[in-house]
C-alpha cells in the first residue's frame, strides 16, 4: 500500500489469517465513550459528534442507552432525525422497558445485553443461567418483532465458559438476532485467546460476528485485531480510545491497523482522524496524550536536532506511513539537542521571515530558554506571532484601550476596562469570582450585553511562575454567533483578556457582514 | 493468582507458550524516554527517577547515551556511583568514541547498535551491509575488551530480512555479545508476526534475546508480549510509555500483564507502579492521560450512580485485578448519572462528617453543579476541604494577612502582601512579568529570603472563567529544604499565593525542627 512502510514479517502472517471482506465500524463513542468517568456531550456536541462519525464513514452510531432519561432517549432521537448514511443503534438492557425506550427515539438497530459470567449472574443480576436465557430470547423476539436490527450481546462473555457462550449466541440467533457481539468487558482477554475464542464461534455461528474490547491491560487494539483475524467482522471502537476504566479499543488505532497493516477494507476515511480526533476531544475535555498513536501530537513529531535533516529526506526511517493518511502533519520540535541554528532552521521551514526577523525570533526563544525548562514548538510559534503580530489593529472593530484587574484576600475581584468600539469609548467595571471572572464580567458590561462563555481553558502551565501559558476561549452571542479566541502571555490575566477580545472580535466582524447582506437583500 | 480475574481463556495459551523462566526488565525511560519530544530531565530528576526504579525491582537503566555531551556522560557517571542494585547501561552507536564515553560514565552495560534495514541503511548510515557488519563486530570486541557487558541491537531489525538478522546477531554473538536486542524502531509490527520472528531467532542463537516495541499502532505491550511468549528473556519499557513518536512499551502494561495475565515472573515490586508512574509525570511534565491503563486515574474509577454499589460490593465484576496490587486506588467519581443522594454517599464513604457537613457539601456542591459542566471527585474534595479548613490556622508560621494584586495593560503586574510571621508583621511589594510572578516576588521580599521555586503547576481549567482551578508549588530554600504547596479556588492569584504559603509554611516548619535538633546535639 502506497505511504505504508510496515515490516515485511506481516506477510505470512496476512496469508493465514481468516479475513473477512470487509469490516464494519460501530463507533460508540456517545454511549460507552460518555461513560468515561467525567465525560458528559451536551444535546449539540452530540450531534456534532455524531455527523463527524457520518463524514468520517462510521457503519454505525451507538447514540446513547435511551432508559436513561426522557433527555437521554430524545437525543438519540435527534440524531436520528440528521439523517445521516451511518445507522443509529441504542443499547438496552434485556427489559422490555429498555427495549420501549429505543423504539421511540427510532433507533435503526437495537444492542440488547445481558451478563452470562459467573460473577455478573450471581452478583450483579442475582439469577440464574436459566432465567438470563429466557430475558434474552424475550428480548430478541420484542426487538424483531418490531421490525429493527438486533444486536446481542453476553456481557462479560470472555469470563463466560465457550458452551454457555454457544447456547446464548445459538439461541437469540434462532430467534432472529442480526450480529453477535463478544464483549471483553473488563479488558482480561489477549491476543491469542481472543484468536481462538473466536475462530470457536464463529465455526458454530451463522450471523456476523462483533468486537468489543476493554484496554485494561493496554491490549484492545491487539485484542479487537485478533477477533477480526477470526472472522469477525464488526468492531465496536471509541474516537481517542474513551470509555470505562482505560477506555475501549480506539477508533483510530484498530481502524488504521486494519487498513495499512494487514489491507483490510473499511468504510473509513483515514484522512479525517485527526480532525474527529480533535472535535472529541474538545468535546469531551479529556485531553488526548502527545504519545497517543496515530492522531497524537508526538505520533509524527521529531525532536530538532541531529537525526531531523535524515528525517526530512527519507520520512520513512522513523515513520510508519505518511502523516498525512491520517489528517496529520509532520511536526518538528525543539528539545534539548536544539541549538541556536535549529530554532533558526525551524523558523526558516515554516515561516517566510527576513533574515532581521529570524534573528529577533531566535533572541527571543534564547531569552526564554534561559527561563523556561523546555522550549516548545508552540512557545516558538508564540514568538513568532508576537512579532509578526496576528490581526492587523485597523481591521480590529473592537479594541482594548485601557484595563486594570485588581484582587486579593480582602476585596473582591474587581476589572476596569475601557474598550474603543467603531471610534466610541466604552468604559465599566465588573466583579467575579476571580480576576479572569470579574475581567469578562467588565467586558460584557463595556458592550452593554450579555455574551455567552460557553469554554474557557487555560492550558497547564508548568515551569516557573513567569512560564508562557495559553487561553482559549469559545463565546456566543444572543443571536448565536460563536467564535473562538486564543492568546498567549506570561500574564494569565492578560492572556485571558486578548483571548476573550480576539473572540469578541471575529463575533462582531461575523455580526457585521450579516447585516451588510440583510441591507443587500433589501 | 490471588486478587486478579483474568479471562479462563488464557490457559490453553498459557499451556503452550515458551515463556522463560523470569523476565528481566531494562528501563529505558532515562533515554528513549527523554527522546520524548519536549521531555528534559535535569541531573536532579534523573538521579530520583533511577532511585525508583531500582526500588521499583528493574533490573538494568539505561540512564543515557553518553556521547551526547559532557553532561549527559557525567550524569550517567553519578547515576552509576549511586551504588544502586540495578545495573548501569550507556547507548552507543559501533563507534569508538561513543563506546569511549560509555566507559568513560563507567556503565555495567554498553548497549551498541547499528541500523540493518535497506532503508536504514541506503539513507541513513550510508552504507552496505558488509560495511555495518564489520563495524558491528569491531564494536562487540571493543566492549568485550573492556570487560563490560555488550547488549547488541538491529535498529529497524523488524524490517530487515530474516537472514541479515541472523547474520549479525549469529556474528555478534561469536564476539561475546551478551543479549541480542530486537528493536521494532518504527512500531511496525503485531504480535502473530513478532511471535514468529522471535522464535526464528530464539531457535538460532544461544544468548538471551531482548524485545524494544514502539506504540506507532497501540501494539507496543501486545507485540512485547508476543516476544517473550516465544522466548524473550529481557523486556526495554519505559515509565507511561514514553519515547520517540507514539512511545515505548509502557512499563505499567507490559509487567502488569506478565505478571496478572501470565504468572511470569519479574522483578517488579507492582504496588510501587502508580507512585513511579507520578514521580515520572511530574518530570516529564508529559500528563498522564486518565484513562491509561493500570496507572492512570481512571483505571479504576466507577461512575457514581446506578452500578457503584454492585462494584463496591464485588469490585471484580468491573475490575481485572485489585487496585491496590499496582498502587493503586478505587476511585468513585462523580458523572450525570450522580444525583444529590450520590454526592452524600460518596461524601459518606469517604469522609467521617456529621449530617449537618455532608448537607453543606452537597449543597456547594449544588451550587457548583449549576455553574460547571461536570463535577469531579476533585471538586467535591475540594469542597470538603474547604468545609473542614486544611491545616489548622495556629500550627501555622507564616500566615497571609493581607494582599493585593494589580494587574493591566498599561502597568507593570504589582503585589503588595502583610505576612505574620512569629507574630511579626512583614511587608513587602514586588513586581513581575504576570500577577502570579509579582505576588512570588513579593512574598520573597517579605521574607528576606530567596526561595526557589522549582515548579509551579497549575491545572488545566475548562468551563467557564469562574471553574475552580488547582496549583501545585515546590520550593527549595537556601539550605536545600522543599516542600509541596497546593491549592484549590475560583480565583488563579489566590489559589496560587496559598498554594506558595503552604509551601513555605512546610519548609518554615521542616527548619524549625532542623533547629531543635541541632539544639539537643549541643
Amino acid at each position: 500500500m502506497e505511504g505504508v512502510f510496515v515490516s515485511n514479517f506481516i506477510d505470512p502472517v496476512k496469508a493465514r489469517a481468516k479475513f473477512p471482506e470487509r469490516v464494519y465500524v460501530l463507533d460508540t463513542t456517545l454511549r460507552d465513550g460518555e461513560q468515561t468517568p467525567g465525560v458528559c456531550f451536551t444535546l449539540e456536541e452530540k450531534i456534532e459528534i455524531a455527523k463527524r462519525l457520518d463524514e468520517l464513514g462510521v457503519d454505525v452510531i451507538e447514540a446513547g442507552f435511551p432508559v436513561n432519561s426522557e433527555e437521554e432517549c430524545n437525543t438519540v432521537k435527534t440524531i436520528k432525525r440528521e439523517g445521516l448514511k451511518a445507522k443509529v443503534c441504542g443499547l438496552a438492557r434485556c427489559v422490555i422497558n429498555d427495549i420501549d425506550a429505543c423504539i421511540k427515539s427510532e433507533v435503526d438497530r437495537v444492542h440488547i445485553f445481558i451478563a452470562t459470567s459467573d460473577i455478573h449472574l450471581k452478583y450483579k443480576l442475582r439469577m440464574d443461567e436459566e432465567r438470563a436465557l429466557t430475558q434474552a430470547l424475550a428480548a430478541t423476539e420484542y426487538v424483531k418483532d418490531h421490525g429493527l436490527e438486533c444486536e446481542f450481546s453476553c456481557e462479560d462473555a470472555t469470563r463466560t465458559p465457550i458452551e454457555r457462550l454457544v447456547r446464548f449466541y445459538g439461541s437469540v440467533e434462532e430467534r432472529g438476532a442480526d450480529v453477535h457481539n463478544v464483549p471483553d468487558t473488563v479488558g482480561v482477554m489477549e491476543p491469542e485467546a481472543m484468536f481462538d475464542l473466536i475462530s470457536r464461534l464463529k465455526a458454530l455461528l451463522r450471523k456476523p460476528i462483533s468486537m468489543h474490547c476493554h484496554n485494561d491491560f493496554g491490549l484492545a487494539t491487539a485484542n479487537t485485531l485478533a477477533g477480526v483475524k477470526a472472522g469477525a467482522s464488526q468492531i465496536h471502537v471509541t474516537v481517542n480510545g474513551l470509555g470505562e476504566r482505560a477506555g475501549n479499543a480506539s477508533l483510530e488505532q484498530t481502524v488504521t491497523a486494519l487498513t495499512a497493516m494487514y489491507g483490510v477494507r473499511t468504510g473509513i476515511k483515514l484522512s479525517l482522524l485527526k480532525e474527529v480526533s480533535k472535535v472529541v476531544e474538545r468535546s469531551s475535555m479529556i485531553p488526548l496524550p502527545p504519545n497517543f498513536p496515530i492522531v497524537g501530537n508526538n505520533a509524527f513529531a521529531h525532536e530538532a536536532g541531529i537525526h531531523v535533516h535524515g528525517v526530512l529526506a527519507k520520512a520513512e526511517s522513523y515513520e510508519p506511513l505518511t502523516p498525512e493518511m491520517v489528517g496529520q502533519k509532520r511536526r518538528i520540535v525543539m528539545g534539548k539537542h536544539t541549538g541556536k541554528h535549529g530554532v533558526a532552521n525551524f523558523v526558516k521551514e515554516k515561516y517566510n521571515l527576513t533574515e532581521e526577523q529570524i534573528a529577533a525570533v531566535v533572541e527571543r526563544v534564547r531569552t526564554l530558554a534561559i527561563r523556561k525548562k523546555k522550549i516548545t514548538e508552540d512557545d516558538v510559534n508564540a514568538v513568532v506571532d508576537g512579532i509578526l503580530g496576528s490581526v492587523p489593529d485597523q481591521e480590529k472593530l473592537l479594541r482594548l484601550d485601557e484595563i486594570l484587574v485588581v484582587t486579593g484576600n480582602k476585596i473582591t475581584p474587581t476589572a476596569s476596562v475601557q474598550l474603543i468600539h467603531n471610534s466610541q469609548r466604552r468604559v465599566a467595571a465588573g466583579i467575579g469570582t476571580g480576576p479572569v471572572d470579574a475581567l469578562s464580567k467588565a467586558i460584557q458590561s463595556a458592550l452593554g450585553e450579555e455574551i455567552r462563555l460557553l469554554n474557557y481553558k487555560l492550558e497547564a502551565i508548568s515551569g516557573g511562575t513567569d512560564s508562557l501559558c495559553t487561553v482559549e476561549v469559545m463565546t456566543e452571542d444572543r443571536e448565536g454567533r460563536t467564535a473562538m479566541g486564543l492568546a498567549v502571555g506570561g500574564d494569565i490575566v492578560m492572556a485571558s483578556a486578548n483571548a476573550l477580545m480576539e473572540s469578541l472580535n471575529r463575533i462582531y466582524s461575523k455580526r457585521e457582514k450579516d447585516c451588510q447582506q440583510n441591507k443587500q437583500i433589501k
